[in-house]
This record gives C-alpha cells, structure tokens and sequence, in this order.
C-alpha cells in the first residue's frame, strides 16, 4: 500500500499507528465513491496487519464538508446509482465504529454531514475550537440517511432533532458539551500534541484487552445482559491468563508493561513525518 | 377550528406556523383531560394540514404545572377512570414525539410532570432562565406513569433516576447541562426572538426532507441497522430526485430554495399576531 | 446482622436509611470476593425489610479503587475460579442496580474499575472535587468486564470508548459533565451535608411510589412502549387510590405527608451516629 495508491487520501505508516488525511483540499475534503472506497481500503489493512490506532484528520484547514454533492448530480435521475453511492458510505462508516483499534479523530474546519458522521464513530475526537459541525442535508433538500444512526448513538435523539431539523451550525465547545467530542483545543499545534498523547495512552493498554473491550462496549444492547456478562466473564478469564499476566506483573515490579515500550519509539517516527 | 372552539388552549394560525399556548393561567397551565383532547385536535390538524412548524407555549408566566389533581379527586375510586385519564396524556404526548413538523417548546416558570413530559418531546426547546424543571409526583403519592419513557429517552436513565427518586427542582442553566432543554434565555423577549429565529431556521429546511429525517431519527434502534441504512439509501435517492434537485440548484445558484421563500413572510406575520 | 457479621463493611443502621462503609483502608476499599459477598447480604437486608434509602461510601479517603488483583492471582490459571469470581461482581452490580430503594454514593479518591461500575448504578452520586474516576483495565492487560453494561448505560457509549481504550482519568467535574455523576462537592464536609440533604428528599417521597416509579423507569426500552404505557397507567390508578390519597389530602392542608415525618428523626440519627 503505497501512497500512489491514493487519489484522495495521503497515508503515513508508522506501524502499529497509522494516520490518513483526507485530501481533497480544493472541496474541503468532501466525500466522493472514490473517497469512500480508498477509506475502505485503509481499514481493511488496520484491521488485517493489526495496528493499535488510527487516525484520521483532514488536511488544509478542513476535515471534511460531507458528501460530494457532484457526485449525486453525475448519478442524476438513476436510483440504483445513487441508492449504492449513498449506502456505500454506510458500509464504511459501519467499519470504521467496529475497527478494532482505537481510532481518533483530529478536527477542525468544516466537519459536516458525511464527516460529522465520521466523527461520530471515533474513539477519542479532538477538536480545534472554531471547528464547524453541522447537519446542512435538510437544508438542500436530502436526508442525513447513512450517518443518521451513528449521529443518534452518539448525541442522543434530542441533540440529533435539533441539528437535523433546524440545520444550525455549532462549534467546538458546544460539540464537547453535546457529548460529539471528547476535548477542545485552541489551534493546531495544540491539535498535535494532544493527537500524540492520545497515541501514547493508547499503546499504554493492552492490544488484545482493548480489542476485546472495544467489541465488548459495542454489544452492550444488542443482546440479553445476563448473556453478555457471562461472555464478559468468559473474556475476563482468558485477559487474566493472557496478556494480564504481563500486565499484573508490570503492575508489582512498577515497570512498564512490553506492549507499551512501542509508545515513545512511535512517537518519534510520527514526529519526524508529520512535522 | 376557530378560536372559540377551545376552552383551555389559545390557538395562533399562521400557516404553515401554528403556535397553541396552554391556557389555565389560574391553574398555571395545569393539564386536565380537556386540554389533553384539545391539544390532540390541534396534533391531528397539524399533521393532517402539513403545518411546518409546532410552537408550544404557556400563557401568564408558567409552561404547564403538570396533570390537573382534581382531575384525579373527580375519578375517585374509579379505577378505570383514572386509567383513562392517565392514558388519554400518554396517546397525546407518543403523537407530540411523532409529529412530522418541526416542535418547538418555548418554556418559562413551571415545568413539572406532564409539562415536562411534553418539553421531552420537542425538537427544539428553549427556556428562560428561571424556569423550574420538576418530577414531583413521588411527593405527592402517585408516579411520573406516561412521561417515564420519554424522561428516560430525553435525559437517560441516569438523571431520570434522580429527579423522579429525590423529587429535587432544577433551573433551565441545568436542564441545559443535562440535555433537557437546548437553549437558555434570560427573559421573554429573549425567548421570542429565539421561537422567531429557530421558526426562520426551520423552514429553511426542506418540508418532506424534514419530515423523512425526523422519521428516520425516530426508527434509530427500533429496527436492526442494515434494513434501517437500505431503507435510509432509498429515501436518499427519492430525497436527491425530488427536493434535492431545488436544493442543489439553489445551493450553485447561491440563492434561497423555493420552500425557504416563505419564512420572512411569515415572520411578518407571526410578529404581528403575538406583539 | 450485626457489625461483627462482617470483614469488608462497616453497617450503619439507622432504619429506614442504611449506610454501608467499604472498609479495606490498607488496599483503598479494593473488592474482594469477601467484600462483594457481604455487599449481596446488606442488599438482600434492605430488600426484604423495606429500607426506603441506602448510602454506599468508603472508608479512609477512597470509595473503591476496584477488583483486587490478589483474588485474581490466587485464582490462577483456573480460568472457571476466575469466572465464578468475575461473575459473582456482576450478580452483585445487578442487584444494586435494581434495589427498590434509593441508592446514593458517596464519593472520594480513588472510584476505579469495579468502584467506577458500582457508582455507575446508584440513583444519586454525589462527589468531592478532587476524586479520580478511571478505567485502569485495559493498562493492566484486563477487561472492564462486568461493569461495561452499567458504564455504557450510565455514560453512554462515546465516553466508554474513550475511558476504556485510552485509560485516561478524570476528575469530579468532568465526571459532573459526563453524566457519571449529580453533584461535587469541595470537600468531606460538604459530602456528609449534602447526603443528609439528599435523604431528607428521598424521605419526602412516597415509598410504593418510589419503588414503582424506578421499576418503571428501569423498564423503559425493555419493553413495547404501548404496553409499558399501559401497565404505568395502571400503576398510575394504584397510587392515586393509594398513597395518593395522603399525597393529595397534605398538599391540600399544606402539611408533610405521613411517609415524609420520619425525615428529621432519621437525620438526628444518622447525625449522631456518624460524627
């Protein structure tokens, strides 16, 4: 995977972190197929090859305007085109909630539509304060159809009638506090820094546990809780015979656990290529 | 539907804007069974007539004190009555939460029991800022029965809990903080101005765009995701095909869409009425 | 049940109100096996003898800083000990969740894992300003196991995400942000008034309603909303023919209903016996 590969995304390898920036400057890095399917793409190799994060920003000032709407003039009056541009991005977005590593989201600029969907299924969202978040569908005439559940899980039924029905704008801090992000910043070197901490506490949990866990969290819900807590027990079991032994001993010797020695090796990597 | 066809609501038609302010101020708003079929009947002419925008509000100070107790004194011991009564509130507030137009609840001195409930199941609620937010049914006996539901969707089950278990007051600074309310104010002209901006707002959303997304935010984890995403992609391409061909054009044609033609006149008239 | 029936808890009986001090001061209250099975016997006592509140607060400047890891260590590589042993947590946590009376915890230093799960099921939690709240699972090689349903349903599942995958601690006030929490406080003092206080109003509500209501709104999305409507409604009839008839006759007359007298004998009580 090489980075000619991309016509919309650049991608910077630091192995297990890997970081993808939407690139599409001219539109504000709006979403179109081919954008989608490079997304696609991307995860799929997080997913096979293992890494521990991801993170995706946008690149220019944005990080990304939502759907092309190009895109859906070029579709024009075929339904199936436009039912399978549509829901090919519900594909993506269902990835990108169940990765499972820990995925962050750096915001800033125009986060709308497609992209606050986007930011919707991150683990950790950080964003620079006068980042823009919006639900601007209803506004011209079309629905917010593939993000619209990510957005509800995410804020809640309440937040998510207000944005969609009356199309208002918001910015970073009232996003912190609807519960869409989880921590503000003043700019983007304060954007930065907060991203490499992030990975630092990241590669601080274990690979396997958090995988677990991530998968564990995503099935709160979905079934009957006595049947969840004894798969939930059944996990524990096998984390304290695993990884936890590791982990327990680290703990008493006061010593870092192995799966964390990586952190400050990949910081520096990551450093060096984004600085 | 004149006027005078209402003993406890006042009734402000301004196609597509319809207002209804609760009307027993000596009561302060107090809910009975007449008020419940009569907010019905207004429900049903809203939807039936396409109304875009709900308004809810309380005349002389108050919102809505809660369900009338001599409602329930008048029942007695009649046990099916009092179940007809309590159950008569629960149809009327599950079709408020469903309405296909925009609501809009603009709220001011007390908001307890059914008041409450009814303030959970708007899109946009805006409160001046010594409102009172309150479950007291616990302390007076009786339970909070058919706004439960939609206390725990709007709030969570955390903060539901609390009010309904403590019986304690909170302003609308609060109801903000815990996702109650979406706006805060600090008199009543202010919370005109806001009504009047957000009906602006609205209507610059399309109508059946509208209608289809607050369905759509409604069907969240009722159904299972992917037949809710598929039925989400054809609704977008119907959605592309019908409003979204205005929209576009007016979006490259940096003018106002057709259906948003209607909110400055509106507003004219609107001013007119209330001030 | 005397105090010397148990190893892990201090007993404060001061019936209606029941308070239950974590009491391994060397360890910061960690919860063994023991501890949780003593916690099962106090909850199984104020179940069947009608205990109206139950106050759950740690000795020694922490509330809980979760599982020990000794149990764990001497259970071994008997991944069905370990089972048992994670599985007894989540029996535990369940019933406190659905104890017919009002739960409140006091909160201070350490709330970590198990402690973070238990605070999570409460109906009032109350803390210094000071208390770190995290989930440290993931760092040792663990899981979040048993908790994670009570977490997610607590604080939703964006901020699971982050706490769970990034393992990052937080604060009195970001916990007051996140939902976890109602209130914080600045210090010890503060926290014994406003646990009084919070008594005084659970004591103010009527016992059956109390009970019912937070039945009730445990059952909200566990079932059909028509037939949850339905029974409330029901239920509904039941207490105004109830203990609604105090209700309504002392809000009438302007004087305490009869359930609420208890309040100030019971604070003279819990005053005495905690200073």
């Amino acid at each position: 995977m090489s980075q000619q590969e991309f016509e919309t995304l650049i991608v910077q390898d630091h192995n297990p972190v890997l970081r993808v920036i939407l690139n599409r400057p001219k539109l504000a890095n709006a979403m179109n197929l081919v954008m989608v399917n490079e997304l696609m793409a991307v995860m799929e190799k997080v997913e096979q090859e293992n890494y521990r994060v991801l993170i995706i920003s946008g690149g220019n000032g944005n990080f990304c305007a939502g759907g092309d709407i190009k895109d859906m003039q070029s579709a024009g009056a075929d339904k199936k085109a436009l039912i399978e541009l549509n829901r090919a991005f519900g594909h993506m977005i269902t990835k990108a909630n169940h990765l499972p590593c820990a995925v962050i989201c750096a915001l800033e600029g125009a986060v709308l539509g497609g992209g606050f969907g986007l930011a919707c299924v991150s683990d950790l969202a950080i964003a620079v304060e006068k980042t823009q978040f919006g639900l601007p569908e209803t506004s011209l005439g079309i629905i917010p159809a593939q993000i619209a559940p990510f957005v509800v899980q995410r804020i809640g039924l309440t937040q998510t009638r207000r944005l969609a029905l009356f199309g208002n704008r918001i910015k970073a801090q009232e996003a912190l506090n609807l519960g869409l992000i989880h921590q503000v910043v003043e700019n983007n070197d304060q954007l930065e820094d907060s991203v490499m901490q992030a990975i630092k506490l990241a590669l601080k949990c274990a690979p396997q546990a958090s995988q677990t866990t991530k998968a564990l969290i995503h099935n709160v819900g979905e079934q009957d809780l006595d049947s969840l807590l004894d798969q939930a027990a059944n996990n524990f079991a096998d984390a304290v015979m695993g990884e936890g032994r590791e982990g327990g001993a680290a703990f008493m010797q006061k010593r870092s656990p192995a799966w964390a020695d990586v952190a400050l090796v990949s910081e520096h990597a990551i450093k060096e290529k984004t600085s």
